[in-house]
C-alpha cells in the first residue's frame, strides 16, 4: 500500500466516511506546511475484549496511518480500573496489552504501515503532579452544568450518576496536550466532549485541537434478538471459524430490512472500506457469496448499493447474506487467529487478562458504574454489563451505538 | 498552663462549646487507651489575611493543644491558588507562610503549647500519585448528587457552580488518611462534607474519623453596617490600637439588641474562652471597661450573661460596649504586633503575600470562584470579594456565617 502525500488528498482519506469534522482548518494547516507528521490520538477503555465491532474505529486509523498521521492510541487503562474496581491493576494490565496487540494486528492485516502507531497507556501521565494540578485547574473553569453536557451521550443516564462522569470529560481534553496530537478522534458520541475540550484547553493556555467524529455503526445484535450477557452473541477478534457460522447464523436479520441490519451494516462499514484499503482502488467492492448451485449458484456484487438494494427486494435472502457476511468475517479473522497462536505474549495477555470467571453463585444486583471512558471505542462503546438485568436496561443504548457488545 | 491527661477531662475540653460532635466514640476510645496523643486536623485556604474572625477557630485549636492533642493545620495552598488564579503559586506560599506564622502566634499568645502543633501545605501530598488515585478511585464511589449535597453549606449558590466544588469536599475527606488524624474540626457549615467522608472513607478500605464542629458566630458586620470591601471594616491580626479603636467604633451595634451584636460575640466566643484559658479556671470572665469618672467610671462584669442582660437592659451603652471591646482586642494582639515587628520572616510572608494593590482603573465583573476550600476558616469563613458590587450579593451568607472578613 503506497503512502498518501498530497495534502488534500490526506485529508480527504483522514476524513473520509466521518460523521462530522470540528477544526478541519487546524488538521489542514498541519497537512499543508508539511513540516511534521500530523499527530492523531484515539482512547479506548482496556475492558472486556475487543469483538468485531472493534474493526470499525480501526478502519479509520487505517486510514490515518496510511495518510502518513502520527497515531497514538491511549490504552485508558485507569478508567478500566475504576469503573471496574472487580479486576485488579494487574489484570488491567495485561488487558492493556491484549488491546494493544489485537490494534496491531489488525491494522497490520488491513495492510497499512503501523511505524507510526504508538500506544501510550494513560497511568504513565494521568497521576502525574503537572497533569493532575492543569486537572485541577481546570475544575476551577468548568462549571459542573458544562461538565454534566459534556458526558450526557456517553455516561448512563441514572439518578444519580458518578462523579467520576464528570471528570473524566476534562481528563479527555487535557489528554490531548499531554499526548501532544493535533486532533483527537471518537465517536460522534463524544461530540459535547470534543467541545469543551475546544471551549476549554485555551482558557488553560494550550492550543485548541481538532476533532474527527465516526457515525454511530449499529450493532450486529439488532432487535433484542442477541444479548450482551449471552456469550453466544458476540464475535471475538480471535474467534473460530465454526463459531462465527454458529453466530452470524443466530443474528437478527429481518427479510428486506435494510435499516436494522447489522449484518449490512457491518458490511458498508467494514468489509466494505477494508476492500477497498487493501485494494487501493477508491469505491472498490467485491462481495462473492458461493452459494451451491442447488441453492441457485454463487452471488456477486461490485457495489454494496447493490448489494443493499437486492437485500430490501428480497432478491438476497437473509440466510444468504449471513453466509456471505460469516465468510468475509472469517478472512478477517483469520491473521488476528494466526498471530494469536503464534504469539505467547497474546496469548497470555488473554489469559491473565481475562481469566475464566467461576460460575456465579447468585444473579447480582445492578451497579451503577458510570461511563466507560468515553474516549472508548469510539463507534463500539465497550459496554461492561455485569448481570442478566442490566441487560434490558441498557439494550436500547447498546443497539445504536454498538456493532459489537464486548464484556 | 498544666496539660490535661484525664481521658474525660481532655474529652470535655475537646468538645466544649461545640455545637456538634459525630462520631465521638471514636475520639474517646484512643483518649481512653492512652496509648498515643489523639490527633486532630483543621484546614484552612491560604487567601486574604486572615483577622478578628480567625481567634474563634484558634481557641478550638488551644483546646486541643491543652488536651495533649497533635494538631495538623492543613494550609490548603492549592485550592487557594485555584480558587484565584490571579495570584501566583509563589505568593500563595508566602500566605502559607504568613497564616502559619498568625497561628502559631496566637495559640502561643493563648498560653498554650504548640510543641504538637504542625502544619502541613496541601501542595506536599494532594498532587502525589497515590492521593490522586484515591481521589480517582473516590469519584467512582460518590454520586454527583451527592457530592453537590456535602458541599451545598459551603459552595455559592449559582446558577452553574464550578466543577472544583463537586472535587473538594472529596479530598477534604481523603485529607483525613493523608495527614493520619483520628478527628477533623471544622465549622458547623462542614457538616454535609464530615458526613461524607465518614460515609465513603470506609468503602475505600479507611476508617471512618470523628468530626468536631464549632457553631457559626455572627460577625461584627452585622446590620449592613460594615462591609467587607471597605478596608476599614476589617481588624487585621496585626491592627493597631488606633485602628482598632476606629473600626470598632463604626460597627455596627444598635442599643439593647443582643441578638445581632457582633460585639457581644466576640466577647462570648473569643475573649471569655481565652481568659478561661489563661486563667485556668471553668467559666474565667473578667470584663472591665475603663469609663472616665466624668462618665460613671469603670464599670464591671464578672459573667458574661450579666454583661449580656445588662446590654439589653441598656445598662451597659454601645459606647461604652465599643470602648470594652477594643481595648480586648488590643490586648489580645498586642502580643501578636509584637511578633510581626520581632520576626523578619513574618514581615516578608506580608509583604510578598500580600503586594499592596496598585489602585483598581475600574470596577470589576463578579465573577463567580467558587467555593473556598471548605475546610478553611472554619467560624471565620474567608470570603473573596473583588467588587463592590459583589458585597451585596454576599452580606446575608457573611453575616450569619463570619466574625470578621477576610480579603
Amino acid at each position: 500500500m503506497s503512502a498518501v502525500t498530497d495534502p488534500e488528498e490526506q485529508y480527504r482519506l483522514i476524513t473520509k466516511n466521518l460523521q462530522e469534522v470540528l477544526n478541519g482548518q487546524i488538521i489542514k494547516d498541519v497537512l499543508e506546511k508539511k513540516e511534521r507528521h500530523l499527530k492523531i490520538y484515539w482512547g479506548t477503555a482496556p475492558t472486556g475484549k475487543p469483538h468485531c465491532g472493534y474493526f470499525v474505529p480501526m478502519i479509520k486509523l487505517a486510514h490515518f496511518l496510511k495518510a502518513g498521521c502520527e497515531v497514538t492510541v491511549l490504552l485508558a487503562d485507569l478508567h478500566a480500573f475504576l469503573d471496574n474496581m472487580k479486576a485488579s491493576l494487574e489484570v488491567v494490565n495485561y488487558r492493556a496489552k491484549y488491546y494493544e496487540l489485537v490494534v496491531k494486528s489488525i491494522l497490520t492485516s488491513i495492510g497499512v504501515p503501523i511505524d507510526k502507531l504508538k500506544f501510550v497507556v494513560g497511568s504513565s501521565y494521568q497521576t502525574r503532579e503537572d497533569y493532575v494540578m492543569d486537572l485541577f485547574r481546570m475544575s476551577n473553569i468548568v462549571g459542573q452544568n458544562d461538565a454534566k453536557r459534556a458526558g450526557a451521550d456517553v455516561v448512563k443516564q441514572v439518578s444519580n450518576p458518578l462523579l467520576s462522569g464528570l471528570i473524566y470529560p476534562l481528563m479527555q481534553a487535557l489528554d490531548e496536550q499531554y499526548l501532544d496530537v493535533d486532533a483527537q478522534f471518537g465517536g460522534v458520541d463524544q461530540r459535547k466532549i470534543f467541545v469543551l475540550a475546544e471551549e476549554n484547553l485555551p482558557s488553560l493556555g494550550y492550543k485548541k485541537r481538532g476533532h474527527l467524529m465516526n457515525p454511530m455503526v449499529p450493532g450486529l445484535g439488532q432487535g433484542g434478538k442477541m444479548s450482551a450477557s449471552d456469550p453466544n452473541s458476540k464475535i471475538d477478534v480471535v474467534e473460530t471459524t465454526k463459531n462465527i457460522q454458529k453466530k452470524i447464523s443466530s443474528a437478527y436479520c429481518a427479510p428486506g430490512d435494510v435499516t436494522d441490519n447489522g449484518l449490512l451494516s457491518f458490511t458498508q462499514f467494514v468489509i466494505q472500506p477494508i476492500q477497498e484499503l487493501k485494494n487501493g482502488k477508491e469505491g472498490y467492492f467485491n462481495f462473492h457469496i458461493k452459494r451451491p448451485e442447488q441453492y441457485g449458484g454463487p452471488i456477486q456484487f461490485n457495489s454494496f448499493e447493490d448489494m443493499k438494494n437486492a437485500f430490501a427486494n428480497n432478491e438476497l435472502s437473509p440466510i444468504d447474506l449471513k453466509a456471505g457476511v460469516a465468510s468475509y468475517i472469517d478472512d478477517l479473522l483469520a491473521p488476528i487467529r494466526a498471530d494469536y497462536e503464534l504469539n505467547k505474549e497474546f496469548q497470555e495477555a488473554a489469559e491473565k487478562g481475562y481469566p475464566v470467571a467461576q460460575p456465579k453463585q447468585k444473579v447480582k444486583k445492578v451497579k451503577n458504574k458510570g461511563t466507560r471512558y468515553p474516549g472508548g471505542a469510539a463507534a463500539a462503546t465497550p459496554v461492561s454489563l455485569d448481570s442478566v438485568e442490566a441487560v434490558d436496561a441498557a439494550a436500547t443504548k447498546l443497539q445504536s451505538t454498538t456493532l459489537e457488545e464486548s464484556k
